[in-house]
């Protein structure tokens, strides 16, 4: 069992660059999974956060909500293809937020899953900053067995 | 003037993540820009290159060209959207190249910067392991004075 606690240390302990991103899991519940890194490593040539960073922290937030929703160490989950708008800079902590799909979306995911062995899903996060949103990233992910 | 030996440096020193994830500029001539990294620091818990990492070599990569193209210190690049596909997983050195857009698409982008401050291109980049296509990324940089 996966529990949001544990999330964090499961990206540090297997896709470590996360450690050098600094990544956090900030919140979870139940509906939105939260993951932060700071400014300072994620830095860019404008003093703002790299795209590569905010995106790595938008593809990692997929990544968690749906290691928390699958709960079963033979799924792997791996990401297919996503799209990403850069709106506005961040200009302080980066903090990816990745929402739950609707419980019908969820329900298809895991039925076909458990028939299949495989299953794709879209999943949408956003990063804001200072209230505004300045980044939308849309990603499809593949559940494997 | 920035030479090819020196964006390697300019991309550790303006974006320290790029020492994290271990970026090298491998070759230019001219046509194609290729960035690597090694797969060790980018691993994911597939055993393969993390997704978030192939995306920043690609981003990078397509930062690298137009900071050749554009040899103007007073011109900063951004990236403004970009959308990826990964085909397969990487397995090896992640090497992401970009290539350089036709003489009269960089043309109008050159002309409308100096005329406006302000102008935008499209860059395709890809990243091949072991002979096959990988990945293949395009984004929008933005030129700003």
């Amino acid at each position: 069992m996966n529990h949001v606690w544990q999330i964090q240390e499961l990206l540090h302990t297997k896709i470590p660059i996360t450690r050098a991103l600094g990544v956090k899991v900030e919140a979870y519940d139940g509906e939105r999974l939260i993951l932060s890194a700071p400014l300072d490593p994620n830095i860019n040539h404008m003093g703002t956060a790299f795209g590569g960073s905010l995106n790595a922290l938008a593809v990692l937030s997929g990544y968690g909500l749906l290691w928390l929703e699958m709960q079963n160490p033979e799924c792997h989950i791996v990401i297919r293809e996503s799209s990403i708008s850069y709106y506005h800079p961040v200009r302080g902590e980066i903090r990816a937020t990745c929402a739950r799909p609707h419980e019908e979306t969820l329900y298809e995911f895991k039925k076909t899953f458990h028939e299949k062995g495989r299953a794709r899903i879209a999943l949408s996060s956003t990063i804001e900053d200072a209230g505004i949103t300045c980044v939308r990233f849309q990603g499809t992910f593949v559940a494997l067995s």
